[in-house]
């Protein structure tokens, strides 16, 4: 029997409260350091290790962080959701995301199918379609092979897929699987959609159009918006366009799409790289052997995430050391940072999984909760952040946890030596500089440069990005979400926070203004 | 006599504390809220207003902020730094980046020339090599015209340069001044330089490398990755090189470079986008002439910033209602959301510039403070933020301040009517009513459709986004950061933050580590 309690209610809460925070600099610091680096890791499969030896715990807040898992239920809640419970309370919804690529539990089935099947179903139609196009069955109207695909979608029909398609794209030139260029239209700035047709040849273009409800503003205007350009090119539209939505929507079943694939409302947008969402797109691009493996990263980590144990379970201990770092330290928010060019909207793609679904005030139930939730998330790729914000990481007046991501390869293996070692030797040595850096400081009699340390991190080693480790990557900070999520006693699968904005936009639209919003819409010349 | 002194040592800053905070969304309420916005405005020149309605300040505030202002002797304190006081105090040097693009005080002599004439004079030498560059009288060997610049620089040398670049790219484009194309290497991730070299015609390209001291490890290292190909490509380097560096550093006078332009210590890399860092790639891309435009929209706001008067200084308001909102108010960070795709990575720009100026724990003296500093910066475009992240900033736990940016006319002018209004209206329209929306909220049973309003922003509306508009953005935010470094008595010119983890990484990479770092260097493989 499941409990849904809020974090201030669990007695290993309070536990968690009184116990005494750790000195990070001294603990960090020479052979007991080392032996410590060495044992706090978790190791999460496809040569990828959780290492969380700097962030700011020992093993007494271990042992309560497991008592805090235990009493808040967070195993149970997690088979609850992937068995098909209605999660998503505000939307009385599933929540199946896991579903599509792998299966974690029982058989769900919702309206009448087996989800696991329709996923499967769906990814099938992707690739079969692919295929084609990748063989030159599927042609424009002159029989020329469509060499681009441009994704029509915002919010979680873009930056997921976006980071996705950026990730492997590199990986995909040098290991021959680098199939269509991708582009993405998504902002409903006109100039999005402009400057993308400005540098594509639409001739040789399919244009992937990604709407769930099928009525999202930006992305029908972007629609129009390349129907246009399609027109004057003398081009028939819907010999170029596919359409990922859900079944019932107006775009499931027209004439005006090559194809249809389906979501439905059990997989937020947030949530849907690995549905159809970001299938279509990273098939077209790459192949859907391709999608496929990035899939079985993915199910791994779901499979991992159902360990009891802390120490057998990444995703869980990194969202219980993220509460214990945002309510019991009160450090207010986390950097994401990965030492990957290849990952450089990564951070802005776990922007808006962890703050869509964790930034809330009230819980699962509508009730309004006491205590701080999901903190504001930024990054940048390393080493180029090192010249940017690194700064106030070091040496401002906040402190910030970090979560780096290391890989001992290249993707490209196209390096060089200067000064005897490689510009990947200098990328690691960097990364593995900073952690030590922020953990440990630095005295000096100088107080301009004199760093405290005692600023906390974990970093996520691999040997390379590919797309299994792509999958684990995203699937691990899924379920960290998650979890965080019932730590707090969130719905972390609503978004009721982005409506209010939607319900004024149309009503400047429609010019039904008053007040402020009046005086505004004309500043804007609206 | 300027007196420099911690915030919490003024008077004023004490009365301020002392003043009750506003009920933002009752102020913003009815025909009083109407009446708001249109008073609370200041006028920016070339058609920009800051329009300061929607932050938490009443006529009382204000008031105790103009106090607040003239205490702190903001005025007295810009006007030493552009008439060359030594500002910088750490390193002890000048802070010139005002005089590359207008001269608001006396002659500044150093090194034994007029800085305004020097920086003037790099700028004719880089808009004479553009000029026969475009005109083809210097070409590649084949005596083929370049089509394509690569800057390779990191933090200033790039963010900067790159916002810049990509804000004008569509606009050139259709005003006819898009000469060359811009590309970009910064991350020593050799993934970053391979991917953009295996993108791009090396035999037509000119690559600008940018490094102040000519010893940026990351800089120099993508430079012999560069080099490499042009050799492989059976290319002559020296003829496909710019350098912009320091005239005292190696690269200053090598016969490596087609030819070099020169910066100096007064300069910092995040203030240097009008220097020549920003000068050689912009005016390469765009023309002399663009870049002209840029540094007098800058120059426009940096003599705006010398007014007194509060209420005709926009960059002092904006940066005092910061600090009340940051030390008074507590608010732990500041998103940045230019309703423009073409600023998609203005605010990475303002990150930088922001975190790395005043990210700080010790005054200008080297003395502790014991107030909050520079908060954390982040931002993406909108709408794409508002399917994003704007969940947690509409209903999360905590209050982000934002800055939002907004142009009446699209730069490509390109645009489609769907439901009766084009896509520029309807962005228009949803910055308008995201406005609103987090000031006045919306009351509902319902506690998951509830907004609590109270959540401040101010805009800054113009008509296009152009060059001068441009410039006004990059001075407007400059000055700012200025004036807060100001207020919490900083030094926001050096950046000693850095340092520790570039120590530590060259030992990493001479293998002079050991306890954790040891272990880490171990894990990732170097």
């Amino acid at each position: 029997m499941i409990a849904w309690k809020n974090l201030d209610t669990l007695a290993s809460y309070q536990e968690l409260q009184k116990t005494e925070p750790i000195a990070l600099a001294a603990a960090m610091a020479g052979e007991a350091g080392a032996e410590r680096v060495k044992g706090y890791t978790v190791p999460m499969g496809k040569g990828l290790d959780f290492n969380f030896a700097a962030r700011p715990v020992n093993d007494e807040i271990l042992e309560k962080l497991a008592q805090l898992a235990k009493e808040a239920q967070l195993t149970e809640k997690y088979a609850a959701l992937y068995n098909g419970a209605v999660i998503n309370t505000g939307e009385k919804r599933m929540v199946l995301h896991h579903l599509t690529r792998g299966q974690q539990g029982d058989d769900v089935v919702a309206d009448g199918v087996n989800k696991r099947a329709f996923y499967l179903e769906q990814q099938k139609k992707v690739a079969e379609l692919a295929g084609k196009v990748h063989a030159g069955e599927i042609t424009n109207a002159a029989g020329e092979k469509f060499t681009t695909v441009v994704q029509i979608g915002i919010g979680g029909s873009d930056l997921g897929p976006r980071a996705m398609y950026l990730a492997l794209e590199n990986w995909a030139k040098v290991n021959g699987t680098h199939k269509m260029k991708a582009e993405f239209i998504s902002n409903v700035d006109p100039d999005d959609a402009a400057g993308v047709l400005s540098k594509i040849d639409v001739a040789h273009s399919i244009f992937v159009l990604v709407s769930k409800s099928g009525t999202t503003l930006e992305t029908l205007t972007n629609e129009s918006f390349v129907k246009d350009a399609l027109a004057k090119a003398g081009l028939d539209a819907s010999k170029h366009m596919i359409a990922v939505t859900s079944e019932t929507s107006p775009l499931a079943k027209s004439a005006d799409y090559l194809a249809a694939f389906f979501m439905d409302d059990y997989i937020g947008g947030r949530y849907s790289s690995t549905s159809a969402v970001g299938g279509a797109v990273l098939s077209l691009a790459f192949g859907p052997e391709v999608f496929e493996r990035f899939l079985n990263g993915a199910a791994e980590q779901d499979a991992l995430a159902k360990n009891e144990d802390l120490l057998q379970n990444p995703a869980m201990l990194d969202a219980l050391i993220g509460v214990y770092e945002r309510n019991v330290l009160g450090y207010p928010t986390t950097a994401v940072l990965p030492y990957s060019q290849a990952l450089s909207r990564f951070p802005a793609h776990l922007q808006q999984l962890d703050m869509e679904s964790n930034g809330k005030s009230v819980n699962r139930d509508g009730e309004p909760v006491s205590y701080l939730t999901g903190p504001a998330i930024f990054g940048e790729p390393g080493t180029n952040g090192q010249h940017s914000f690194y700064q106030l990481l070091h040496q401002g007046t906040d402190i910030v946890p970090l979560q780096f991501v290391g890989f001992r390869r290249s993707q490209m293996e196209s390096d060089v030596v200067i000064q005897g070692t490689t510009s990947q030797q200098k990328l690691c040595a960097n990364v593995a500089a900073q952690i030590v850096a922020f953990a440990c400081g630095k005295d000096d009699e100088n107080r301009n440069k004199y760093f405290a340390g005692g600023r906390p991190s974990s970093i996520i080693i691999g040997d390379q990005l590919t797309p299994e480790t792509l999958g684990a990557l995203l699937a691990h900070f899924e379920n960290k979400v998650m979890f965080q999520g019932f730590l707090w006693n969130l719905n972390s699968f609503d978004q009721e926070g982005v409506q209010l904005g939607k319900v004024l936009a149309t009503r400047v639209l429609k010019g039904e203004t008053d007040g402020a919003l009046k005086v505004y819409s004309d500043l804007l010349g609206i």
